[in-house]
């Protein structure tokens, strides 16, 4: 039994070296690659995928998890193993195989294709801001993307299988039913937000020299614990992190010259997904298990950093005198109280991205909603313009002017990443169950006042980065928090938040 | 016929973009890598090459060959084709095929983990300037070296096998023939040198800003037709170009504060390497003939622009000027005589990367004799420290004072790379041969003394870079020049213009 695994690991680790190979090709893509290059680095990134699904699609690979009794039923086998982290492993590599054998080759390779020329074709709508120019491809996306949920197969609704390729072993019904309990709520308290005193932020729209931006976000960075004997800090278009070895997790980021906010809490957060990345336990290195176990709990990594920390006063009683010293030109007049209300302004606006903590959420909830209608058939491609505007406006109070500022905005449908957006909202309502064990068992606020970050990382390692994949989504909720995902604890923070600072 | 071949192109087209995948590989863990990450770097570099070796082996290709009819007499098949590129192309992948397959998975393994090792230890070496440190990981690599050479074959000795590898179809007794008839001839040469007034180049060894040289070496790569649409310049330890697709070609080089000519001259070598690979036919492009036909022509097409344009008087003409704009402190009381003189100064040293065109040859003829006498046995591994130094006393007149300056200067022992010293001064000799026929077609002196770059490369393109590896490095140089490779055209160019720098 013990040879039968170490004979699965030794074969799944290839396919961690090849992501890791496949990664590396694209973060070059996106940050230093000649332009002309495009073309054939999507052949060569075509083929490593292929050689990719080959892997793990192996019948060696599939003979183990045969005999390790892993099926449907039993994803985990059907044996007694010594290791908890065994199980997980036959698990985790069971779903993977799982998924990529029942895909065929030629629907991969169609969905490679199409959505390449989709997202081509978003580039330029999104540019003339007209959505019929990339209708027929959004219909064409669509139409695999539901071949492929079939093909994986279900057990209630298609977009299940969707949504486990992000947030695996949850499903949509438990995921309609926390965004149908918060909605009214987040629209509800945002009309009172709205009714009271409104923040003035404009000292943050002023002057901010870019390096001057990126020397003060690298002082944070490195104070959060991240180092660059193991990563990297560059410029892309949009922010992300990504994976390139177990010791080699890299980030983004962009600055706005006349927007603080973009470039700083832009690296906070992918720090907090790196952090994450370069946090699992050494037993799990090189394996499928060294991985976030759901990109929820990935991006609850990212917002506890960015919002909970780095949007919370005491973050700032310890950073802002140090930040006067970078802009006194522009902050010199400003206090400590007006700064943070300025960077916690809530405020209904039309693009995903920049939203406020309040408002965030709405924008997914929409996305969710809409992206299960148009799955299910009940909303035709032709007809989402409009659908996505009437429900801005019913969530947010506003509607878009223009397709380019509503349903355009997002990249995911054009590269056919159903099923990802409802994983961002996830990662605030984990963030906010998290964070508040975490200011029972240590001094959150005492440690910020000091500066003192690796106090709030070792917390998170330790409860949260160290076990990798080895914990689902709701073995972690359940295990730091003794219950499932519950979103009053958000409903909770963001009340006690947003009452002092809008004093509602 | 033309399914077969077609089908032969569709094949190794993997091989390609498998091939620049690693090339993207190893230019990000020699330029951005975090430095923890290179040991699962060499995993996955690993596990590439072990997909490429694969695909290059497969019996799909074996098959297709095996119709065409090629074999060891025949490498370019045994049928008559319309277009003698087809037979380019069967003979070259028959090349690859033959000596891929021959080599076992073991070795290939045994070959990429002993040279990891070797090179580990062979930094170590360097820097305590100790070879006993190196020298068990050399015999090992030496010894799997010699079953390389064994498992591919050859017609005279084994180091024929090896020298295939970098410049195919040549013979170790060519390259021995011609190497011995210029060595005692530039030994000569250098003692009249030496004899002579010697060359003042002090004013080089100033402070040059670092962010000034590059900027004037960006000016030169401009205008030498390098774009950035197509690739790169970064900074390495290690200068090298390297081709990561046919639309991306980068370069890295590296900067001496106190020594201008490191920085720029390093520049023009290696776009003269990129410019080569970004110059093949439409036709070639994406497959195996999509590469330069031997490193020998590679190092022609840099040694060209380094030395017969970017170290000649008419270049200067023009650039001088611009140059002193950038450099006014150091350079203005310098008139472009001495300047000129100055870069080419001629001096016996122990480093051949710092060498000058006079001594450079004598390095590799040196290394030559003496990686031959190893693979032969005649010289064995515990020897060579003694044998280099009495031999760079005897081709030098001068005798290096340790290991690190001496037998450690180089990393191609410690990676495997016998067969590759040769090819550097293979590469002067054939500059000299063309550039003697370029002078003859165009009006080379007039071009560089109006900065125009462009008359440099169309020739260039046209002659040698256009046909990729479809030629053979004799076909070249018959087709430009009617006779094979004669280092009389060498002997002349040094004469030339040394006579009159040193007033001989």
């Amino acid at each position: 039994m013990e040879i039968t695994i170490e004979k699965l690991k030794e074969l799944t680790k290839d396919v961690v070296l090849l992501e890791h190979a496949i990664a590396t090709l694209s973060w070059d893509q996106e940050t230093y690659m000649p332009p002309l290059a495009i073309g054939e680095r999507g052949e060569q990134l075509a083929l490593l995928q292929g050689l990719l699904h080959e892997k793990i699609t192996s019948s060696e690979i599939g003979k183990l998890l045969d005999d390790l009794g892993a099926d449907e039923d039993n994803p985990a086998g059907q044996l007694e193993y010594k290791a908890p982290i065994d199980r997980a492993y036959i698990k985790e590599t069971f779903r993977q195989y799982k998924i990529q054998t029942r895909l065929s080759t030629k629907l991969v390779k169609d969905l490679a294709l199409e959505t390449s020329l989709s997202q081509a074709a978003w580039i330029e709508a999104r540019k003339k801001s007209d959505f019929t120019l990339f209708q027929p491809h959004l219909e064409k996306v669509l139409n695999l993307t539901k071949q492929k949920a079939e093909a994986i197969g279900y057990k209630d609704t298609p977009y299940d299988a969707l949504l486990d390729e992000f947030e695996p072993w949850s499903s949509t019904q438990e995921v309609s039913n926390i965004f149908d309990s918060i909605q009214p709520w987040l629209t509800d308290f945002l009309g009172k937000i709205y009714n009271a005193k409104q923040v003035d932020d404009s000292f943050l729209l002023k002057d901010f020299d870019i390096s001057k931006q990126e020397a003060f976000g690298r002082k944070v960075l490195e104070d959060m614990g991240y180092t660059y004997d193991r990563g990297r800090l560059d410029v892309s278009v949009h922010p992300f992190t990504t994976t390139l070895g177990g010791n080699d997790v890299r980030l983004t980021t962009r600055y706005q010259k006349d927007f603080f906010k973009t470039g700083l809490f832009g690296i906070i957060h992918e720090c907090g997904h790196g952090l994450y990345e370069l946090g699992f336990n050494e037993n799990l290195k090189g394996n499928l298990l060294a991985s976030g176990t759901s990109l929820g709990i990935h991006e609850s990594q990212s917002r506890t950093w960015e919002n909970v920390i780095g949007r919370s006063y005491s973050f700032w009683k310890y950073y802002y005198p140090i930040l006067q010293k970078y802009f006194p030109e522009n902050l010199n007049n400003i206090n400590i109280d007006e700064f943070y209300r300025g960077i916690n302004k809530v405020e209904p606006s039309l693009i995903r991205v920049e939203a406020d903590e309040v408002t965030y959420n709405l924008h997914i909830i929409l996305r969710f909603k809409l992206e299960q209608e148009l799955i299910s058939g009940s909303l035709k491609v032709k007809d989402l313009p409009e659908a996505w505007n009437k429900k801005t406006e019913e969530f947010l109070g506003i509607r878009p002017k223009n397709d380019a500022n509503g349903v355009l905005q997002d990249i995911h449908w054009p590269m056919g990443a159903f099923g990802y957006f409802p994983t961002y909202a996830l990662g605030n309502l984990y963030s906010a169950q998290f964070s508040s064990v975490m200011e029972k068992e240590i001094d959150v606020s005492g440690s910020l006042e000091n500066g003192n970050l690796i106090n709030i990382l070792n917390w998170l390692r330790e409860k949260i980065h160290s076990h990798g994949a080895s914990k689902t989504a709701e073995e972690l909720a359940l295990g730091i928090t003794g219950e499932k995902l519950n979103p009053e604890y958000f409903k909770n923070y963001l009340e006690n938040k947003y009452k002092q600072i809008y004093t509602i």
